[in-house]
């Protein structure tokens, strides 16, 4: 008798968002789901982990089909603690998600939902971002509850390269505008930051991070921020290698 | 008159931390120095941004010359604050360290001293993250003191490519043994968790990260850790494309 699949999901945004409900809804057609995301929300954690504080979980759920629970900690703590502590079996995939607000472009490495992903891939486990184009608690995840399930049974279908995982935004339009799924690579820019200064009521200054993405290849229908803009869905497989090689050929006869 | 040569510093063991001393000694040489450090510890804090939390800047010294500054939040957030709102003009040169610890092979990833030499880096700034493989308090950057200097030089010479900066990382061994920088490619591996599970005295459990590292390429003398093996100081040139381009051509037939 075949096992059934096991889905480990996580997200960024904590244990009470509303965009983890939809992704364990997406994840239930495809077998058990075990889910273990952060107690708080974890927004621009990145690839960040836990060394100075213990990690404890609480559960919420806790059956064969569906279990839940809650860590104090960040994503990829969820995802390591998932994989070497609390999961009943390896699971056969795992998505992260689906974030309120996107994770194109450079924002991938400021994200914590992709920090979960990616943690997963480097376990070699396939793994999946989702994120919506809209930040507010009560974004649309309709497109995605749509369209998600598609992608999600082509990759446990075909499976992904080792440690290669994928970055998935969905833009925020109507189902009849909507133009399908695009593969992409991760547009060029930085974020411009405009910090606001303000001055609390006793005098003391204070800054406000904000600011907006400088698109580098605003032309580019490779990229995803293109694809976005022009009503797809974006797809880009990724993998951490930092290693920038056409620089290290060149540095390489630096006499030092 | 040329104008003397300004030289961001931060790092992410903190404003305290002794290697960040180092850093400074060597900047010095150079030109102006400007540092903007996390108040606190922030090891392990990757590429996260403060977005729930305003940040205040303290200053301990502040001259043409030197200037030195605390900022309650992560490595990456120091970095935007400093090239925003901070520094009297753009910096030629950013430094990020010393850090006390290993940041080679996957560890670049979570780590927050190269998580602030990779933001400077977005904005178009060279950058160089000096790392020594211990993690004490005390530990010995003599090293680092010794050859750091002609690689800043360099740096500052030829430039690097946009967006592209450098991961260094000294092994502890005595100058006699030191056999010189080598230029690498970032080992392959995965750090394999081993969560140690505790109890506390009010009977509830909790878990600590604890881990070593899987090291997926041991034979290749181009990876970073084979050079730290082997007594030389690693040189991984890094750059944040997360695309897989190979992973990109074989799905984009897909029909999804």
């Amino acid at each position: 008798m075949d096992k059934r699949k096991l889905i480990l999901v996580s997200n960024d945004d904590g244990i009470d968002a509303k965009g983890l409900q939809s992704l364990i809804r997406i994840a239930k057609q495809f077998g058990d789901v075990f889910v273990v995301a952060p107690e708080r929300g974890q927004s621009g954690m990145s690839h960040s982990i836990s060394l100075t504080t213990p990690l404890r979980v609480r559960y919420l759920e806790k059956s064969d089909e569906l279990t839940i629970c809650a860590v104090p900690g960040t994503p990829v703590d969820c995802v390591k603690l998932a994989i070497n502590q609390l999961l009943p079996r390896r699971p056969d995939l795992m998505l992260s998600g689906i974030n309120h607000g996107s994770n194109s472009a450079v924002s991938v490495i400021y994200s914590g939902t992709m920090g979960a992903a990616i943690e997963s891939s480097l376990y070699g486990i396939n793994s999946i971002g989702f994120s919506v184009l809209d930040h507010s608690p009560n974004a649309d995840f309709s497109l995605v509850e749509k369209y998600g399930p598609q992608l999600v049974a082509k990759v446990l279908e075909e499976g992904l390269p080792n440690q290669v995982s994928l970055n998935v935004n969905f833009p925020i339009i109507e189902d009849s505008e909507y133009k399908g799924y695009k593969f992409c690579k991760q547009t060029s820019g930085v974020w411009n930051e405009d910090f606001e200064k303000r001055t609390d009521p006793h005098g003391r200054d204070y800054y406000w991070l904000t600011g907006s993405f400088l698109n580098a290849e605003l032309e580019n229908e490779d990229s995803d921020e293109w694809a976005l803009a022009n009503n797809y869905a974006s797809i880009v497989p990724i993998k951490i290698d930092f290693t920038e090689y056409k620089t290290l050929e060149k540095i390489k006869n630096w006499k030092i």
